[in-house]
């Protein structure tokens, strides 16, 4: 029996949507050749990650086996699958291999963080394929709301096996391939091992519907809008700003796009081939003397963000723009989780002056870029795997999808991050753990989930700080004055005194009474102090903030 | 013409939902006697408010008025509606008018921050009244999820305002008084000046549905069950949790209430004789011999707050229960938004432990407690009113409540928190505007939004925070010893030094050579300090952290 085994190892993606990272190896235990597929982020919120700018998977455990990495593959240009190659190119020196679309935004993700572009290498699709190490991997051109989105089909001594990345059905996406069931049943019949799937919509029990269904109903829309119509999506679906375009030149209107993804994306677009039949725009500038009934905006920010153009424009004038009493702002997108109160603020604040909202309406104007379950279920079908490991996914969709495959007779594996399967062999299963977690680039720095930063800065923000400074002279003793702060709370307590003044005065009183022992040792003294001033605020303000001590001692000259 | 006049001021509840209170006054401009209808509470959360306890509408508008203050109206138990009545007691001092369900939730926010319970008068139902200066109030029952709720009809000599409160329609809500339209009739029959109305489901297009459609759904749900069942709802949604006991009952179960919110809105429904037929209960203890198949929990945190019942059983055991492979756990309840992801985490928990998760599935086991768009509509219509004035709402509920009204022919008035709204005379409309906002209770501490505390909360957790203490000595030289502490900020930046030690260093530089009418001004030289530091952090770590310089001037003893 071969002493070479096959194994599939998620760093991120399993276990949540967003920060894809999948690792496959082959070769003998510990010595495999590996990949990397999609290398993403995932978006802070102030709940877990105050101040963060982007989170990726921590991939420490790749880092250090760089030497074994032969290339990393990116399947589509979403921020959760290829945010991450800039950031990280210069722990991993791997080359990156993506399709023509993708690879434009891959490069400009390496040129951002100083690395060289040249990198990224462009792929073709399948049945052409690229070598490295024990691995031959095609491209399997799919529909997702992205063009250019594919699937790979990863060739191993072991078997064969398909990772889907995001993918729909979709029979006509208007712009990229077209959902192909006879190309994809030619790489089933083969005999796929395994099948690595995404699993986002395995909730949803319809089958999904087509991006082709929204133009129909864009066109009516925006041809019986009065004012200035401004509609936002994800700018990376360039199939909808393509829809969404001409729902607007079709009705005699300007369109003119705003939002500096939206010009990078129609860019990458063009630049990359997949772009050709794009309605004209106009600059900003030139829409000025355009009356309003004549212009429509396609702007960034569907999820709400607060520098994006949506938000500007919902703020007040934006580029010489002002949205307004008869203006209607449609949402042609959906909400992702999380994200909801920020889209209603914006919402609330369009409703005060005077705009007429259009959100997606359950789908008339937004359709997913996830297969459904019955889409899933086809899949399995066409491919017919041995296996099926779920992806993509939080752990309920994960569980929920692997339930799906095991009740079309196939195996279903639940691994969420850090699990290793081995694939190969007579027993296929999850057969070690590896840490993981997230790794968090905060300005600069990349600081990792478990360091204590990120934890610190929630207790700031949930305790407020108080900072004291005290002196210990060149004799040993503590000067009586003591200096204290207060960040984040409030400036009077229960007894109406100055809570900084009280917080002075009772160390000052701690420290004329404290023994030697207590102030010649800096933990001591430091908790000693942290002890006088959470008493004095519990009783003064009900709460007990975060306390720093900062000792000076003085030395004799 | 009198020189008298009725006004509506919306304090808290008229631009988002939660936080309500409602003013009425009649009389002289600026002389009117007031009332004011319910003072609840809403929640905070980490992206606007950290730390926070509980958000209340700014009611100082009304405090300095207290003396005008006749009387404070709840129109039902849910803590947006009476949460605020404990916390701000002391400061209104006016008798609390409620339903004996009502009153017995209000009383025990009073006893809660010390306040006396018997400011708490138990109402009679409509037509009983009350009458309190120029303004007679009936309470007229209506269905909504919890017992008790009312619409007041307050009568003025300007005429009669109908005040919804929180309602739906519901022909048989099992527990409390069914949706009666002849009795609002009779209401509407002599004339309604204006209708003020909940406006949280709008957005809805069908007819609300009635709680009592879910126990048959639950029902064959529960019995089918296999493992222990745990279901989940809003703890005062007392007609679920009979729905729910009754399923368990029925299936043969043994029910258990979990969480301290549960037992005491069933003893509150029991102690004021709304509650009398619940199936018994088993407390926790007595339950831990019962094979699981025989078992149903009824828990809270359907929200997934943190410390209910609902979060702890999904990190692990919690009163000797653990939930696992083979179990259901049910959430019979509505995730409000903001909450997903704290629902979804539960529910992520509970895949990995192998329990089966039933949600809501689009409205098969959970209603709405709120009138849905054509039920607003009945209601206009039995009412009659001139005017509908839209409140329980954000800005685009509020507005499209609004059009719904005129679109029926009668007059619709937007008018979000702070508005004063005249509603006597020939022109009805807004008045004027008054300053309104949030009160923040922060452990003991009441704070306004404004004060500036939270918003410095948000920075230390966006920004980190460096602490610098700095010496100047008795002949007003500075020690050239800098002394920092960092928070929430990496230990090391780009140069891979020690970023406190070159905090300290580059400090101490500066003070080296800082000119003396700097070191002789506090301000200049902790805005030299700040610089100092945000410039290194810059370009070690590429963030500006919040900075804190303690100056302690040494005096000659």
């Amino acid at each position: 029996m071969s002493s070479e085994r096959l194994i599939y190892l998620p760093l991120g993606g399993a276990g949540e949507i967003g920060m894809n990272a999948y690792v496959y190896g082959y070769g003998e235990e510990g010595r495999e050749r590996l990949i990397l597929v999609d290398l993403g982020v995932a978006f802070p919120d102030m709940d877990s990650t105050p101040g963060v700018d982007l989170i990726t998977a921590d991939i420490s455990w790749l880092e250090e086996r760089a030497d074994q990495l032969e290339a990393v593959f990116v399947t589509h240009a979403h921020e959760d699958h290829v945010g991450g190659v800039g950031i990280h190119y210069s722990r991993l020196k791997a080359p990156i291999y993506a399709r023509p679309f993708t690879a434009n935004i891959a490069a400009r993700k390496l040129e951002e963080k100083g690395q060289d572009p040249e990198a990224v290498q462009i792929a073709g699709t399948w049945p052409d394929t690229v070598t490295v190490g024990p691995f031959t991997v095609g491209f399997l051109p799919v529909s997702h709301s992205i063009p250019e989105a594919a699937a790979l089909v990863i060739d191993t001594p072991a078997g064969r096996i398909v990772h889907s990345g995001d993918f729909k059905l979709d029979p006509n996406p208007i712009v990229g391939e077209a959902w192909d069931p006879d190309l994809w049943g030619s790489v089933g019949k083969d005999g796929v091992l395994a099948l690595v799937c995404d699993s986002t919509n395995v909730f949803s029990p319809k089958p999904g519907r087509s991006e082709s269904d929204i133009a129909p109903e864009l066109k009516p829309l925006v041809a019986e809008a009065k004012g200035m119509v401004v509609a936002t999506t994800f700018a990376s679906n360039i199939a909808r700003l393509k829809s969404l375009a001409e729902a607007g030149r079709d009705a005699g209107r300007s369109v003119v796009l705003l939002g500096r993804a939206m010009k990078r994306m129609v860019t990458a677009g063009v630049e990359s081939g997949v772009l050709t039949d794009f309605p004209s725009t106009v600059a900003p500038e030139a829409a000025a003397d355009i009356p309003r009934e004549n212009v429509m905006l396609i702007v960034t920010g569907s999820q709400g963000e607060r520098r994006a153009a949506s938000a500007q424009l919902a703020r007040g004038k934006y580029l010489g723009f002002e949205i307004g009493e008869g203006d209607m702002f449609l949402f042609s997108s959906k909400t992702i989780p999380g994200n909801e109160k920020a889209v209603a603020g914006i919402m609330n604040a369009l409703s005060e002056k005077g705009v007429d909202i259009v959100d997606e309406e359950g789908g008339r104007y937004h359709v997913s870029g996830h297969a459904n379950r019955p889409d899933l279920l086809e899949v399995h079908k066409i491919l017919n795997p041995q296996m099926v490991l779920p992806m993509h996914g939080e752990h309920r969709h994960l569980r929920a999808h692997a339930k799906l495959a095991e009740g079309g007779g196939r195996t279903g594996i639940v691994a969420p991050n850090g699990s290793v399967v081995t694939l190969s062999g007579n027993n296929p299963g999850v057969t070690d753990y590896v840490e993981t977690g997230r790794t968090y680039l905060d300005g600069a720095a990349l600081v990792g989930a478990f360091d204590g930063v990120i934890r610190d800065r929630i207790r700031l923000a949930l305790n407020g700080h108080v900072v004291v400074a005290i002196i210990i002279d060149e004799g040993d003793e503590p000067l009586e004055d003591a200096w204290a702060e207060l960040r984040g709370l409030p400036e009077r307590g229960a007894s109406r005194s100055d809570l900084q003044e009280l917080i002075e005065y009772d160390v000052g009183q701690f420290l004329a009474r404290a023994e030697r022992k207590t102030v010649n040792d800096d933990g001591r003294l430091e908790e000693e102090v942290k002890r006088v001033v959470r008493h004095l605020c519990q009783s003064e303000i009900g709460k007990r903030p975060e306390v720093t001590v900062l000792i000076s001692r003085l030395v004799a000259e």
